[in-house]
């Protein structure tokens, strides 16, 4: 009897939305550790926006998944194996091994997690990628000041609900956007945004203009699309727009139709000094990640920093899941929970 | 017999470009200075892009010139008539006054200008506004380091000419745009430039991307357009855009035609990690002024920093003067010699 490993690939590349053909789960041999190695048995999958830029053959900052190759993904896993002094069976681990249910590794960029300290779930959010996102954008781009006014959408997911409360601990006022009602509520009463604004309402341009009579200082660009053009009249002098992402685009199959209206921004940028600067967060790690070990894991230890977590069930979930928080059904940072 | 002064007035708002009859040349009799007061005799009378936004009503950084008003410039002004301890008839100053022959001041934002430190047309010019913006438009944003390649168009002009060279000093590769073969000969031989590349060729992309074998690292936009067009496919990772001015688009009537390439241009923001940040020069003057009055001016002094002046003789010359910069017409800093 040999046992079996489980991972999902891309089987084709999405035109437009993902569906559930674009993906296979796919039967293989157990991995066995070679000299140096270890088997690490994944235990949650973390599901990001990202991943769809993975799909797709574009050019972009990360080189895509190739067809028929494991899909990527931030993953939280533990050693069953080792051949490696450094690490012992049990041990628990940040690691990106993709989705699939085992993994091996010889080590390099495992991050040793201690359920004792945090949720190890967290790893995958609010003290993780999504949490740093929120944390290295802030502090180097939008800089938010007291008093200032800091939008973000998708504002109950990860990064959004870190940027709203890092805001508001910089002394800033925080207006959150999602879509429907129960996210809204989530804002306020979970992770205390100042407003929530529901970007689902027909009169969302002018909710959102009410709820930042001064402007908007700081607009942490995570969406784009309608988000944006409602955002866009309410930038300040000097304002600054953290660009991390554009999940209301990236399911877009062609250009948009006209006017184009590059010009008028370009105009805009011009005549209110505003910044527009895209990042990627582990360009900012070797300067701000210690930083934001100590100053996050402190918020999250005396519940300054508040964080949601929506799990699913088993690897086989992961398609259906990334399909849903692209079109914004996930409540709080999605989670695959694989064994 | 009275003494006469003359102005020149935004007769009406022009619809796209600019055309004589939007000017009217006025007769008013000589400005006496009451208690406190100087009487200036303009002398030279700066040119200068941002002048057409004044012109139109649209919401920008200035308020714009009301009809009927004198329209705005920086001036070389000599004290003809002095109120003031501070101020002596003959002494030479860089003031504010605008279109017209003689101007009243009570001393606010003068600055006294020595004429055996430097010809007093530089402080239009290389050692004034448009040198300021080259020089602090870089150092904040741009911030060229040894080897990376910073492009600049309208690169004959005071503010590109002095872009490019500042890239040099500082050990960056310029490559200067510019309207035909005689301004791209005074990029070379004048101001040094690695590259010109002549925006009116038919190759004109192919050209500059040819000039930008390792891409482009900064790019001073101070023209948009078709330049940008060009410019923008040739942008490296992690470019910085300082965004200053686009004369190509103020005589713009009318939204541009489609397809919209604003979700593109925030799309590359992001995968390519860009920084595009508009400012106006006077918002980095407390923090910049001091050194670039020290550097410019040893620049220049040596000669490592060169600069070229186009004047045309008389107030009345002024609005054809001003229509022709708009359409890139002059050939290097354009100043009115009014007295």
């Amino acid at each position: 009897m040999t046992e079996l490993a489980r991972q999902i690939v891309l089987a084709s590349r999405p035109h437009g939305r993902p569906a559930p053909e674009n993906f296979r789960l796919e039967t293989v041999p157990m991995p066995v550790p070679g000299a140096g190695e270890l088997l690490l048995k994944v235990r949650y999958l973390s599901l990001d926006p990202y991943m769809r830029g993975r799909m797709s053959e574009a050019k972009s900052y990360a080189a895509p998944v190739p067809v028929g190759g494991v899909m990527e993904g931030g993953t939280v896993a533990e050693v069953v194996e080792s051949r490696r002094p450094d690490f012992a069976p049990g041990d628990l681990v940040l690691s990106y091994s993709g989705w699939r249910s085992h993994a091996l590794s010889d080590g390099t960029g495992l991050v040793r997690l201690d359920p004792a300290e945090a949720p190890v779930t967290t790893a995958l959010g609010v003290l993780g990628m999504p949490g740093f996102t929120a944390y290295a954008g802030l502090k180097i781009i939008g800089q938010p000041k007291a008093g200032e006014t800091v939008v973000v959408a998708a504002a109950s997911g990860p990064v959004g609900s870190a940027v709203g409360q890092i805001a508001r601990i910089r002394g800033a006022r925080a207006v959150g956007i999602a879509g429907g009602a129960r996210k809204c509520a989530l804002l306020r009463e979970a992770f205390g945004f100042d407003v929530a604004v529901d970007h689902r309402s027909p009169t969302f341009a002018a909710d959102l203009k009410a709820a930042c009579p001064d402007g908007v200082d700081v607009y942490f660009e995570n969406v784009g699309g309608a988000v944006w053009d409602a955002v866009w009249p309410l930038l300040n002098r000097f304002a600054r727009v953290p660009v991390c992402g554009l999940v209301a685009q990236y399911n877009a199959t062609g250009p948009a139709a006209g006017p184009d209206r590059l010009p008028q921004l370009m105009r805009d940028i011009l005549t209110r000094s505003l910044t527009v600067r895209g990042f990627i967060q582990r360009d900012f790690a070797a300067a701000e990640m210690p930083a934001f070990r100590e100053e996050m894991g402190l918020w999250v230890a005396d519940g300054r920093v508040r964080y949601q977590e929506d799990i699913v069930a088993g690897l086989e979930a992961a398609p259906e899941a990334l399909i849903g928080l692209l079109e914004g059904r996930n409540f709080g940072k999605l989670i695959v929970a694989v064994a």
